[in-house]
């Protein structure tokens, strides 16, 4: 059995959204920018386009802006919002212990300017505590940027509640969504969030495509300097290919959004409580508060890469954190901020799910990860500790 | 007859190209940076495009950086040399008049952050003279950015030439190649290029992805902040779809470039003569130093919006200048770069091909404008104004 369980790195593009976009690519494939029929057809592709996706997220049509995808987004989220604070002499920023290194990384490069940067530690279960964010603001707070849903341990935040807070204090809030856009139902104005951003990979549309949600009133920096694309906020070509295809994904997820939660929980459930069933194994982040196809638990005793490299050998695609920091060896930043220890972070395991998933593969994957992790156990110098007692077990 | 004329603008996807990409979008879609087999075999296609672009244009695989098209890279390599040289205490950069807009608002920018700027001029055909540039050039200068090819009056730059001048000066030499790249044969080291942009839809690729070559050596500055990719230098999960579609189509368009140009060279010297018979016609930018595909032209005593759109109603899709700039009122800095005046710029028609130009669609073009432009002419004050000697001919 062949099981791809990492859909929050990316997800399978789904039949409509290909099918939605293949008569762009040689068909209406003119320049959206130019004057001549072609041309006009495009633009109202585009146009069409982005009424969908506003509709999605009950917004207006421009406060999207397209981008060319998640982690651009965030830059110019957070590089914007810092330059309207900065006009204001506001230079602190808000964000949680558990960011995407796209949001982390754009605020390192802020700190080098000169911004203060809080970040907020989040509850043992991954979620943020709304006084601790009442307890962060300032006077010169210019931005707070909390994610939706946790790329890793696919915790849900009390979005809503935040963003309340925000509004009532004035100061700018940006959500990266990458990770719920498509997953959760999200009514932006209801949420009250300033800015939010999408990618449209993480929802079966085409790589290389995003949005930034910018509300009505909020000034935008460019982060690409060119034409007048976007309304003259982002240059480049406009991107109708992807961007119908992103669409044409999004209305397709938004409209068995809670179908397929429905469809999903039980069965990430039936996951979760057959990894727990495993000994000295814990759930990472909440588990009610959580995305409905993410299930993310620590192994005591192993490293997660052998983990992943044996399921692979069994046809288990899986990962043990985010792709975008697959290739490092520290161990998740998220992880430890939910108060696992290094080793323990170590051994983490995600398995991430799409609405096609089946008992079958989840009752396949509990078999071969109990394996598995029994194998690797009874090689482990550091479980053989724990067993002889020279250790104390982290995880009971 | 439909006659599409403005590839510089963007092209139709080849064939190739397409299929390239489709295995991708919903067979091999894992990304890249996860360390399963999925991802694995995605990694490797990343790597193979990355060797086959690198193959075209001479340089080391590692010399390529995946964008998301020529306005990005653009961006991204002259933020990067004026990083580098501000380190250094080198704060003036050298540009030409005629550049993108994705290259003169970055460079606005700059300005802003106390870089100097210098524009050489370029000669009445369109060309920067070497000598203008050897003596722009100071012991505080960072950077030098020309464009290849330019996308209104195709004239090639003599890139060879400042390439070396550059080199001989220890100046970083960055050359916008959007419109040159998969049209022009480019051969990177012999050419002494430091940086160079392109973009895959200008040469029958997807739109939403370009590349920026960088010269080993050379420090790039991070545009877009987060995950790993690209040796940590663009966030960003890898648009491998896109990206093998990239390579596909520019490996197509180098294995024919010659023939492609011997087919369209006499087209463009055909069409070039036919609307030249127009009285009071002038061709924009040089006769031979210029794109096989590009043809332009300023007709005196008419408006070139509307000279679009009849020319729209008779099948021919055309532009005016840059899709980029077609919003804008202005007329075209490179019109008025190269000397005409404000009206005559107005007045202007780009016309741009691709391998599948024939002779009588471009007869039918200059049988078109012919009609359209005594039209125009007939209802013109201008041109009463003209004919009646009330006012003289700039063109004669």
């Amino acid at each position: 059995m062949k099981v791809y369980a990492d859909n929050a790195a990316t997800t399978k593009m789904s039949k409509t959204a290909i099918k939605a976009m293949l008569p762009y690519f040689d068909g209406c494939y003119a320049n959206s920018s130019s004057l001549h029929t072609p041309g006009q057809l495009a633009k109202d592709a585009l146009a069409s386009a982005r009424a969908d996706i506003a509709a999605t997220l009950n917004c207006k049509p421009n406060e999207i802006y397209f981008t060319s995808g998640g982690s651009e987004s965030d830059n110019q989220a957070i590089i914007s919002a810092a330059a309207v604070g900065e006009r204001k002499g506001k230079k602190h920023i808000i964000s949680s212990a558990i960011e995407h290194h796209a949001v982390l990384h754009t605020l390192d490069k802020l700190k080098k300017r000169g911004f203060e940067i809080t970040l907020l530690p989040v509850h043992e279960n991954g979620i943020v505590r709304p006084e601790d964010l009442k307890a962060a603001l300032r006077d010169d707070t210019a931005l707070v940027t909390i994610m939706f849903a946790n790329n890793e341990i696919g915790t849900i935040q009390p979005i809503a509640e935040l963003g309340k807070i925000c509004r009532s204090h004035g100061v700018l809030f940006h959500t990266d969504a990458v990770q719920a856009v498509g997953h959760v139902n999200i009514d932006i104005p209801s949420l009250n969030i300033d800015m939010l951003s999408l990618s449209a990979h993480k929802f079966h549309g085409p790589k290389g495509v995003g949005a930034l949600y910018v509300r009505t009133g909020v000034a935008l920096t460019n982060l690409i300097d060119g034409g007048a694309q976007e309304r003259g906020k982002r240059a480049g070509t406009e991107n109708i290919p992807a961007i119908v295809g992103m669409a044409a994904a999004l209305k397709e997820c938004a409209a068995k959004i809670d179908a397929t939660a429905k469809k999903l929980v039980p069965l990430r459930e039936r996951l979760i409580d057959g990894l727990l069933g495993i000994p000295h194994t814990a759930l990472n982040g909440d588990r009610t508060e959580r995305l409905p196809n993410n299930v993310n638990v620590c192994f005591e005793g192993i490293e997660g890469e052998s983990l992943l490299l044996m399921l692979d050998g069994c046809g288990v695609y899986a990962s043990s954190g985010s792709a975008c920091t697959s290739g490092s060896l520290d161990p998740s930043h998220v992880l430890l901020a939910i108060g696992r220890p290094h080793d323990v972070a170590h051994g983490s395991l995600r398995l991430t799910f799409a609405e096609d998933a089946t008992a079958e593969q989840i009752d396949y994957i509990i078999e071969q990860t109990e394996k598995v992790v029994a194998y690797l156990r009874n090689m482990s110098p550091v479980w053989k500790d724990l067993t002889e007692g020279k250790k104390n077990y982290v995880i009971q």
